[in-house]
């Protein structure tokens, strides 16, 4: 790996004062700092049904997941969930309010989701889907879902769903720890 | 600025099937992503008084702060805010509940705190910090507050323990939309 300051060559070692194994330039000394990513996404709702996308893309082409992913510099978390759920389900949601965080600790990533409603029954999939589709809660493909982080999302709702009590959740999701 | 893959000339463009412009390698091609960071930290509670750090470093220095820093790669988001309580004001902290999540938009930061329970009584100033100490709210030093995150995190805990209803709280901090 290379210094993004110089372009020289990187070592790694713990800087003065630090505590941690850094990416630390052998030339100008620069430190290279990486920091986990946010996963944003939504649960976007029409009453009784929820929108999930068919992935388009690698990894897990072809499973069903909901509208998420990396949150870019100058948004604000929802701004990012939305923008998610319009490129990968062509649909806009309004009412975003904080229902999920999962902690992805061996992946280096945190992810947050959003309970939010559809503005209209306008939906279309984007680029990265095959299909975008409503589900009530019985008919959801648990089978065919992508990642851990979305069945533990789903599975939460659903509980929570049926004790009429909607919460702000935490979860960790690791190799020692997998999605319940 | 250069890149980590192969230390040639980066350039500013809108890579093919992307939407927003990236730090591009002109020798290789590879994309450099930046992303926003996450700051975790806590607010150490030992009954009806909370913990708070006086800052040893820039910037701010000298201002009154809640204990709270980058979150690294491999641990979760409360493990940070663990892990920033037990560096920055030598206290150990237990049952850490998800309390604030602050967006920075406008310096590509999320900000999460935590409420969380001193183990003891036990606290002392880590390398970053002058001076540790627990206040009542009603000796909160307000015009000695370091971030507009710290002031709208504790206006909060403030306006909750009256009501005596601790929820879980969205903020966003901008030019546009200052701390509140």
């Amino acid at each position: 790996m290379f210094c993004e300051a110089c372009g020289g060559r990187l070592t790694t070692k713990i800087p003065p004062g630090d505590g941690r194994l850094r990416a630390v330039c052998m030339a100008c000394g620069h430190i290279r700092y990486d920091n986990p990513k946010l996963v944003v996404g939504c649960i976007p709702l029409a009453g009784s049904r929820l929108l999930l996308c068919r992935r388009a893309i690698e990894p897990r082409y072809g499973t069903w997941t909901l509208p998420a992913g990396f949150m870019e510099n100058g948004e604000s978390t929802a701004a990012g969930a939305a923008r998610e759920t319009l490129e990968e389900a062509g649909a806009q949601v309004t009412d975003l309010v904080p229902y999920m965080l999962i902690d992805v600790p061996d992946v280096h990533q945190v992810h947050l989701f959003f309970r939010a409603t559809l503005l209209d029954s306008r939906f279309e999939c984007g680029d990265e889907s095959l299909e975008a589709r409503l589900f009530e809660e019985d008919e959801l493909p648990w089978n065919e879902l992508s990642f851990p982080t979305v069945i533990a999302t789903l599975r939460q709702h659903v509980r929570d769903r049926a004790s009429g009590q909607f919460g702000f959740h935490r979860h960790t999701i690791s190799r020692s720890a997998p999605a319940r």
